[in-house]
C-alpha cells in the first residue's frame, strides 16, 4: 500500500471460499491477495487438524472447496456454516444425531450472525442454528471467526503487530467493533452496510470512531497516525 | 371411571388433532373423549381469541383444523408448533420476517420440548425452533402447553380441583412432573416413553415416586388414596 500501512481482510463469508471472495472484491476495485483475507472456515480447518478431528459439515456448498482433505468418515464433531437453504429438517436431524451421538458432543459455527439482508428480504444467518443446536444437544458451540478472540490473535500474528498498534473498520458494532476491542485493538464503525443509527446508543459497545464510509475511516486514520 | 377419580389427559402432541390423538388411543383400549384431552393448540386458540390476535402458522398439517376460523390475514404474531419437515430455511425465514417486522415481536411455541425419537431415529422438537427463533428476534417465546402453570391451570379448573388434590403421570421428567410439581400437584415418573435412567438423579427434578409403567401408577394412587 501506498500509505506503508499493514492491511488485512477480516470476514466471516461462509457462503464462498477465499478466492471467490477475492475475485468479488477485485471487480470493486481492491487490489487485494488471498493471502490478507481472513475468513471462519480456513481458521476452523487449522484446528481440526490440530485437535485431530473428523467433521460432520453443514455448510454451503460454495464453501466445500476450503474443506477439501479433511477426513469426514466416522465424524466426531459438527462445523455449521451459513448452509441457507441447506438448513432443511433433514439436514438439521441428521447433525443433531452426530452430535448427540458423541459422548462429549463437539459444535463449531462459523460465526454467530443473527440475519443478513439479500435482495430478496432478510435471512437467518448461521448464530440461529447454532442456538437451535446448542439447545438441540445441550452443548455450548465454540464459535469461529469474529468477534472470537483467537480468529483475531490469528490475524495480528500473521501481521506480526500488537493490538494497540491496529485499528479494525468494519460495519457489524458487534462482531467487528466490539471484538476488536475485545483484544486490545481500536474500532471504527462505518455509517454503511449493516450499520443503523442505534448503533450508536448500542448497550455494550461504544465504537472509537463512526464514520461515513470506508473512505472517511481511512482518512482519519492516514491523518491521526 | 370405576375407581370414581377424575381423569385428564395432557398431551404436548402439535403434529395431530385431539380428534385423532383420542382415536390412536381408543385403538390402544384407553375409553377416552376428546373434551378430556388438553393440547396446547387449542389452548393457544383460546388466548389468540382473547387478545385479537392474527397468528402466523408453522405448524403441522396434521394440526391446521384446530386453527379453522381463526384470522391469520395481515399476521401480527408467530406461532410454531411441532412442524417438522415444515421447518425449512424458506419457511423459518418468512416466520422470522413477520416477528421482525412488528413494533413488539410475539412468538407463541406449542411446548418446548428438544427431540423424540421416532422409528427412523431421533428428530428435532419445536423447542429447538424456538430458540431459533428467540435468538434471531431478540425475543423470549410465550410457550403453550406443558410445563406452562397456565396450561396445568386449565386443566385443574376443568376438573374443579385443587392442585394437592390431582396427580400427574407422565414419562417427561421435566414437562409432565416438573411442570406438574411448580403448580403444586405431585408429579409421578412412569419408567417407559422417553424416560431414561439418568432422570432418577436429575440436578433439579425429582418425582414423587418412579414407578415402571401406567398400570403400576394407577395401582399406587388406587392403593395410597
Amino acid at each position: 500500500m501506498d500509505s506503508g500501512l499493514t492491511v488485512r481482510f477480516c470476514t466471516n463469508e461462509t457462503q464462498n471460499t477465499r478466492e471467490q471472495f477475492v475475485q468479488k472484491l477485485r471487480v470493486m476495485g481492491f487490489d487485494i491477495s488471498v493471502s490478507h483475507v481472513f475468513a471462519p472456515a480456513p481458521a476452523l480447518v487449522r484446528i481440526i487438524r490440530e485437535r485431530h478431528l473428523r467433521p460432520h459439515l453443514l455448510v454451503h456448498d460454495g464453501l466445500m472447496a476450503e474443506f477439501e482433505g479433511v477426513d469426514t468418515s466416522s465424524p466426531n464433531c459438527v462445523v455449521i456454516g451459513d448452509a441457507a437453504d441447506k438448513f432443511s429438517y433433514q439436514n438439521l436431524n441428521e447433525a443433531f444425531r452426530v452430535l448427540i451421538g458423541q459422548e462429549k458432543p463437539l459444535l463449531f459455527s462459523l460465526g454467530r450472525g443473527r440475519y443478513y439482508k439479500e435482495t430478496d428480504g432478510l435471512k437467518l444467518d448461521v448464530g440461529v442454528f447454532m442456538k437451535a443446536l446448542e439447545y438441540a444437544g445441550d452443548v455450548q458451540a465454540e464459535v469461529v471467526g469474529k468477534p472470537s478472540a483467537d480468529f483475531f490473535g490469528t490475524v495480528l500474528k500473521d501481521m506480526s503487530l500488537q493490538p494497540h498498534e491496529v485499528v479494525m473498520i468494519g460495519d457489524d458494532l458487534v462482531n467487528d467493533v466490539g471484538g476488536a476491542q475485545s483484544c486490545g485493538m481500536k474500532g471504527i464503525q462505518v455509517r454503511t452496510g449493516k450499520y443503523r443509527p442505534s448503533d450508536e446508543q448500542h448497550a455494550s459497545v461504544r465504537a472509537d470512531a463512526y464514520v461515513d464510509d470506508l473512505a472517511a475511516a481511512s482518512h482519519a486514520i492516514l491523518t491521526v497516525r
